[in-house]
């Protein structure tokens, strides 16, 4: 076998102490996938895992393929204990629910890495406009960091607040930010992005259009024009244009579980071959370990799924001269609980791979 | 047909003598969609269905689901055994195995509705640089009628040759005729048209990456900036248009048996609101009985499953002066069988939905 | 019913006039597919579809797939009006709450196709047992007549109550009737019933567990030894047998839509082979338009999709005297909804395959 | 947080020296499984994995979800230069091909993990009757230990050839053993299995029937009465009981991927409580790291996929003194590579669990 095998990395625990970290609203998707990574990560020790609606229950009862938890229970969420019993605490809960347990644990000094939109926007009035709630602590936008780890590392590195991504804005910001960072979009016409999702980004609830009966056959757009990822990811290309830009942004629901592919159409400024523009990509993140540039134009959730991953198709359409960015995560994975243990390993000053370079499922 | 085919029992809606119709290469999806549809079609009878590969077996040995067919067999492929014994043929063979078949059918009289691709293009040209084959009869592209009934009703009644539309171009220029054709497209830019497809539209063979464990969580782009259908789509646009049009068009294959919908971005030349433009698509498609303008901006494949609809909403978006379209139809349906059932009913002077007015599965 | 219901369109078998159908509880996967048989059935005028929830919403809205019904609204659950309306009333409510409701009807002199249990067995002690709530109005059940054509032609003919069999009974009583009516089972043990059903047999409510991120890779036993199915089952082998017949009924539920399979595995009394016992099965179903019995030893739900149909295997193995028997239906058709048409049209004097001559989807 | 919850497990990697394994026919699903599992598996270096029509293909070509092995390339089967550069040896090839490379592997004094049937079967003569080949070497089918570590654990740790169970077998072996080796069966009649099996247990290959249009709704019993598992699993049941034991054996495909469900019928011998049967399994598993007894009657494939356990119900139908088992696993799990992983643990002297206890997704 060639030598490259020897490099296999593996999951390496060692004899230091590990750190406590809490999960609050552990019993959705986003949550149970905190636990599923988290159990594994050789370095953190689950210490509470709270679930109001679940309290009491074993965590095996609700999520049986949570086998290296189990006898563990969920917890009621009380902030004061979470604060008590954990050094680094992941919020999950639904938007707008984030915004006081945050407060409170920021200020019992404890580090947060929170995976709502809560704190995502730092113009506090696109909270009103596209998530129809008020924000309550605005002072608090200003101390959270954007937890897209291969841009700012370094910020991530030393905060105390991480907002983590959208699942769409992941996807969509790393297909995009080679090119925008550059300058290298024509100045007309806004970018457009046609993204496609399995259900689990929508959540854990019962909701009949969900069904499998509803589903097996289902595809469609929602939310046209209105998505609340919309501001997020204008805010988030703005910074890397230095200009404000517009997108078009349309999300699809498709019949799977996990997934999430984002299609991206980009007018350029100038001539550019299609090996040139993979070659300014494979450069762009030859030092980041999750971001795969595809030597194809496509990419496939499927070959994500489980994992931390974001794979990056690039394609250079001559005749209209439009990139075609095809850019793909596991909706869970990077695209909220594996990003959210990346930016934790940043944070504890980790290797960023450290429990999640993980094979996904073959089949 | 051997004798057990006079057996074929019909909902007949009168005692005039049915029209005798063939199917060629009939053991394919489309092929067997056409077989569904025209063996309850009140006004023909099915007298010859031809399969080179299954030649001589039970049509319900391959397809139980085509119980009305009970007792009848595929036939080896006879063009002159097709000219005797049908008035219309329906031709559904792979891209380039059309041509010599429709000119002998022709040459005897013979009306027909080809399914593939072989008739569709006008300039010649485009086929080796797009399909890889050159034109053996480009006479005969000019004989053709492109079978789109919503804009062509006149030209395919009096027909003998309909070039039935290929599938994504179906969904896209009914989705994009009223616009187009109004002009009410801005000039700059191309039109994005971002399209996702069932499997079955990739048709009926055996394909490793089309196998159940490699596709229930599979989402990809296919062909980005090469596929066959963007000349067509191109052309039919143009004559809308009365100019060149340039689209950006990127099909997907997503885990679904059947179903296409093509979500199309196009910059508008003067603000209209989405109140407007749906209005104008109300009455573009006022006399279209399988055309449906949905409430919402949404349309979803699974309304019209197995049916003959194209289901189309349509939204603009101020903030960038885009209409968004999506439009939805069953790649089997709309996209290849129903529509050319249609296509018979306007060449025999029928009610263009003799045959047609069909429920979908409910579930 | 709304004046635009005049307007559905349907192909007429002939001149005479149509008989008034209603459809109470027409918002569920049963009464959906009820409306979309009888909206395409020759003879049958739907002059009612009630829905309590859905009441004054376009049909339509709910089931853009029941194209020919547009313009017809879901109207409230009103017995008088519902008798003043229309000859034969189809209901389609949960357990339980058809019992007031039929006997209204019967009362006003309507004919009655109950699709729910509360007419199904003849010991009304059973019901308590099974069902957990007692029959209200036991004397109905001496009159209704137990509703599988294939067995009890002449009775449902002059029934004014038919009740319509649960969809697991369908397939397993067609399955094993020509064994056990003929006294082929070894006296010793159970009848072994393993049954497979797609999610819509469940009904259409909002259920976290039918979720498709739940259901997607989930395959799962439920109810086991406790299923309501359970004594209809064994109430009718035990008539058709003339002894008390007992079964281990284990249903499961499969990552599908539509489609119920059961595997029946049975001891024989003596050697048969399997060429004498499928020959069996075909003279005894000779007769019988919507019973196939397979080639080989397998049936399959795909093929039946949308159909009346129901497809039967048999296997005999001889190292062990056992049949294993293999009985295929669409939950919704045969097992309910076709079955229910089916029924119809034996009480109306027509031929049983009216209006059910349909071909099912070929993918 | 609970004490319980300081024992979580994870993969503790050491200094110790890793071993040396090769994959032999490592690009089929149970191939590539292994190859996710020894990927992370913390004291194995893989250091070949041959496919003969893959060699020289990258690894992450053809799967791009076992991103830990990138850079690493398919090898064409060389036994000799297998056996050079591995000590131990896992072989996935098809029925019949591994005998060959086997014997040259042991020649070699490598010991082998066989995945394949070749060496399951004690009795030569069973080979022709079921596999329809004869055996080249039937001799080696005495050296080898059937690898079900529950039941054979010793023999395991000091076998030089261990034969990996069937995925049927494993399941339903690991349902049935507790109550077969205590003689709780009742002396009548064959004992029932009716199994159920996604897609990816009948292996990668092009294959018409497993395209996802011609699965989706599709479920099927197959090769009733002649599966090849049947031989290993009497023999299997056969040493537990102390007797020879018949079986009826119905396998079906499932339109999932992944995932094994076997219900199982046994008469029993004596009046049990449903209690008292569930805590002779939980006794009998007390020390087995990868059973786990449900607390209802039900298991569910979808709660141990990609996991190398077993979940199985336990029922007592008493009405019929039945006794309903339901068993589940990941057919490319604990039904092949996990199995076989767990296998080379206990051959090493390893912890059973070491690189295997992972979490499954959660969705």
């Amino acid at each position: 076998m060639q030598p490259s095998s020897r490099g296999i990395r593996k999951a390496k625990a060692d004899l230091q102490a590990p750190v406590r970290v809490a999960i609050v609203g552990a019993s959705g998707y986003t949550g149970a996938e905190l636990l599923r990574l988290l159990s594994v990560h050789p370095r953190a020790a689950i210490t509470m895992a709270t679930a109001d609606r679940s309290a009491g229950r074993l965590i095996t009862d609700v999520y049986p393929q949570l086998a290296p938890l189990s006898g563990v229970r969920f917890a009621p969420l009380n902030p004061a204990a979470v604060a008590r019993q954990a050094d680094v605490v992941f919020v999950a809960l639904p938007p707008g629910e984030s915004t006081a347990v945050v407060g409170r644990l920021l200020a019992a000094s404890r580090r947060v890495i929170d995976l709502g939109a809560d704190f995502r926007l730092r113009d506090s009035r696109l909270y009103p406009r596209w998530y129809h709630w008020r924000h309550r602590r605005p002072a608090l936008l200003r101390q959270s960091v954007y937890g897209l780890p291969e841009w700012h590392r370094n910020r991530i590195a030393s905060a105390r607040l991480v907002a983590n991504p959208g699942c769409y804005p992941t996807a969509i910001l790393l297909g995009l930010a080679p090119l925008v960072s550059r300058g290298l979009m024509a100045p007309k016409g806004p970018i457009i992005i046609d993204a496609k999702s399995g259900l689990s980004g929508a959540g854990r609830s019962a909701n009949l259009a969900f069904q499998l009966p509803e589903m097996h056959e289902s595809l469609e757009a929602y939310q046209i024009g209105t998505h609340r990822h919309t501001p997020e990811i204008e805010q988030e290309l703005g910074r890397l244009a230095g200009r404000r830009l517009s997108v078009v942004f349309t999300p699809h629901l498709v019949p799977m579980s996990r997934g999430l592919l984002a299609t991206i159409y980009v007018p350029l400024r100038r001539a550019l071959t299609t090996a040139q523009l993979r070659s300014l990509y494979r450069e762009t993140y030859a030092t980041a370990p999750f971001v795969r540039i595809r030597d194809d134009g496509s990419a496939n959730p499927k070959y994500v799924r489980g994992t931390n991953l974001c794979d990056i198709g690039v394609t250079v359409l001559p005749r209209t001269r439009q990139a075609v960015i095809s850019s793909a995560i596991d909706n869970l994975g990077k695209g909220a609980a594996g990003q959210a243990v990346q930016n934790f390993n940043l944070m504890m000053g980790w290797p960023e791979t450290l429990g999640l370079n993980l094979p996904g499922l073959i089949a």
